[in-house]
């Protein structure tokens, strides 16, 4: 297969890779000339621009953006990806972004003969790298089936979540999810040891009691009560304070949007906010439990 | 044995019809004749008071009351029991309440020669009846040793949680986790639906992503997602409301007394709190997800 | 002079109006056919298109449009302001959007030779007619001084925030404000009920003491405090809370842009929003009280 | 009038000293030796404990202490006031505690024979220095009629709430809602600053807008903005964190008993809680703002 592949960064370089160790054919394009050289070394093909990557002959695009705002610039921007495809080519989007806007880009893809999948990841730089990554696929069943063998390549589980935005809508909710439940298990953790309880201990009530959860279990935020976990490597690693505020921000914009309440959503929103302003941003996002400690920095 | 038991209403009545069943010999004490009687009929032996409980030769007693007003007013009042036991008899305490008052009922028992437990439970009326209940235990490791059979022919699930008043500690704990974290499955629940998702897909997706947990899994408040849940039978049965609502205002009281924040902790008494007003206390505390409905009755 | 008019609405009709009682000369644009005949009964010159406002010979235009994406599509789009003013016309925007959104459109404008300013307004419906509104001002001070007599025959306060963006800061500063201690007023006042206190010894108590705020003492939420209060008349007129809504919205997007948190204003937006939910969007932002009332409805 | 004094704190103490300078007799009692003699210097007699007060055949007893387990003690207890006051004298408690306790004890003293009044004040130690606290009394009229003359050597305002316990409440709910609004204007203040706002433009506009409030106009949290404030003196002086959050926990603990939701009230207590613990609970409570700033020991 041909793919074209936008935007090499820590997610998209590693994941352009596995799809050319998997034996397919990559154009790729991305403004950082050392990431582009990087990706050629690997065994791509370099394109000059969005345009040249469409342009190339692919069955299929696939990008990986920072925002919306990219997203919207690659695929619909004057010298974009819909100006230069032909139709039919496969569209396929890894970008986490809100809901709506990937609806409209959808849309505006189909119009032009272009099928298109809204498919953010889960798994971070390290599931990238082992192509073990978590697809959240929207759109069409049989676009769907078409993306599977190519997905395939980059991660082992790909879950079809039905229309167009879904893999958004799956991505923002379960993120939203998360970061409401770290923040309640950094609460009763810090609670509990306050009140005397051994930490391992509660943890190990907890994990087998009805306030499990996969932040107590596999990310327990408390310093060791995990021996692999974030917490007891002083929170370096794993996924940062600064990504889970971005995706709180799709969420409580995208229910914004539809008129619905996200309270506790968006009051972890602000919490890690309030937190990464006191220098935490780059720190696995279970260290919000620094907000809750007796010596802050500890 | 010979257990003197006090309280016998939704929980106690049950649990020491269990220690009859199991071939205890209870003497037991009520304000309530009918309950009295009612355990009386089952083979127990009626007292006239608690001090007549005190009195009655038993080996140990296990009380089970609502509050630590009642607690403290049974164990330290002037007819109470500390007043009329004999030293060493073992005090088990299967109340919940807020773990400073347990600590010092426990050191007044001390003093007075009667080792003590706390020992409130999870589980319900369901689990009560059944024998399964979990027990969470704080106090010595050699009291607890001691307990054990008598309490497993009341539950399935002993788990010592260290010194004393840390049985409480564990289940505010994790009662406070759960609080919070079945509002955030309402929240994403309801978000992903207002966005388009369908809400059985939604819920499998972050049962096995990291937004999971026992509230997403055992008992999503989202109606027709598991057939069995309280969500699927108009909220009935369950873990009331208004019992979440007691468990955390005790979590909120204990963490004021040890100056701990417990930010989403609060905010989540807060919103069951408003959501009983709006009459709805006595339906399983998953209902909180009808605060988040376009039709808040539907 | 002679100023041209975008967005009749129900803010825009009646300034548009006044400019025209204060002797001006008024070329005036709106899609709705109806809003626009009825400015030209009123004296004003009717336009076909933002175009042909644009080219009509006019000193100053004036905009008061519903949001961000009008004041762009309006200001910057194909057949917009910008492709067709002479440098030099001033531009004053009154819609209320979000402060960054303002300064890229002013950037544009200035960039084409017309100054602008931002210009958003405070005093509801009733305002715009009585031509009492309050002016919040953002752009360069000679503009401004050219804008006051303009701005003068539309309200009674014209306040200069600084530079461009800040009249839309100063605004959503202000009502972010306002919706929180609003809350804060109704919980304060519902707490003082319930423990016993009559509201109007209570609101009386607060307005001498460190909680008074305009929300106790001119908007008081709880009914038969304030005779003329929105509160004592079932929450009709007033400022609606879904435009609260639309204001904390654009406060918690452009903290959200700034990286500032914003804790109680964000809590605030999801209680409007989950009270809007309820059906109660229409109503006075005060009605918010109902949240916490025993009889909800009543 | 010859005035018993019980509890010579930072409060107390000079609340006394005014007494025996408005020509009363004071008869006193504190366990601090040191404060005791302070008064005696000043012209009070001394008395050996509680009950010597209460036998020194005074006309009315004042009291202010830390807490309401304070108060039950020294009225109740066994050695306590109503043990040993002959019926009739009027007792008067200026602490800060929570209304139904409140209540129970005037019940108790009511019982006895001795009218009793709550009368916490507002206005610091600097308002008890100079007289010019003020008392807000629940109670029945007459002893309030009764009291006033006392309290006016004390303080410039006497305000009757109501029946008994009002006077708690009325504090309760008034500091509550400074406490919100407190943060509100921190928020609002930073969120315009960090939007590129002149902070004394800013306060200003708030203060002749819908967002003007008493943190706004007499306290504002922004250093700079107003001379006098705390804020301009590095948060010095002013009442203090933990104060503002004792007074939060008993409104929750108050709304609690009730049944009352006090969303943003118990999400302040949290704030303030969190803040207090990165050791700031000495500094005025508008220094919340430093939870929202760039630098957050600037």
């Amino acid at each position: 297969m041909h793919i074209g592949f936008l935007g090499l960064g820590n997610m998209g370089g590693p994941m352009a890779r596995n799809l050319l160790k998997a034996g397919h054919q990559v154009t790729a394009f991305d403004l950082s000339k050392p990431a582009l050289a990087g990706l050629v070394e690997a065994g791509a093909r370099e394109a000059a621009s969005v345009g040249a990557v469409a342009g190339a002959g692919v069955d299929v695009v696939i990008t990986m953006l920072p925002a919306a705002a990219h997203v919207k610039a690659v695929y619909l921007g004057e010298d974009g990806l819909l100006a230069h495809l032909p139709a039919g080519v496969l569209l396929i989007d890894s970008s986490t972004i809100d809901p709506l806007s990937a609806r409209d880009v959808a849309k505006a893809a189909a119009a032009h003969g272009n099928p298109m999948l809204d498919a953010p990841v889960s798994g971070g730089t390290v599931g990238a790298a082992a192509g073990t990554l978590t697809f959240m696929i929207g759109g069409a069943a049989e676009d769907f089936q078409r993306a599977q063998p190519i997905l395939a390549a980059m991660g082992k589980n790909v879950v079809h979540c039905g229309a167009s935005g879904n893999g958004q809508v799956a991505k923002v909710a379960n993120n939203m999810l998360l970061g409401i439940s770290m923040i309640g298990v950094a609460e009763a953790m810090s609670l509990g040891v306050a009140l005397g309880m051994d930490a391992k201990v509660l943890a190990g009530i907890i994990n087998t009691s009805s306030g499990r959860c996969w932040a107590s279990e596999v990310n327990n935020p408390f310093p060791g009560v995990l021996e692999n976990a974030p917490a007891s490597r002083g929170y370096s690693g794993g996924f940062g304070t600064d990504l889970m505020l971005k995706d709180l921000g799709l969420a409580s914009e995208a229910a914004r949007q539809v008129r619905q309440p996200v309270i506790l959503g968006a009051l972890a929103q602000q919490l890690y906010q309030a937190f990464s302003l006191q220098g935490h941003g780059g720190l696995d996002f279970s260290s919000i439990i620094k907000l809750y400690a007796q010596e802050p920095e500890a």
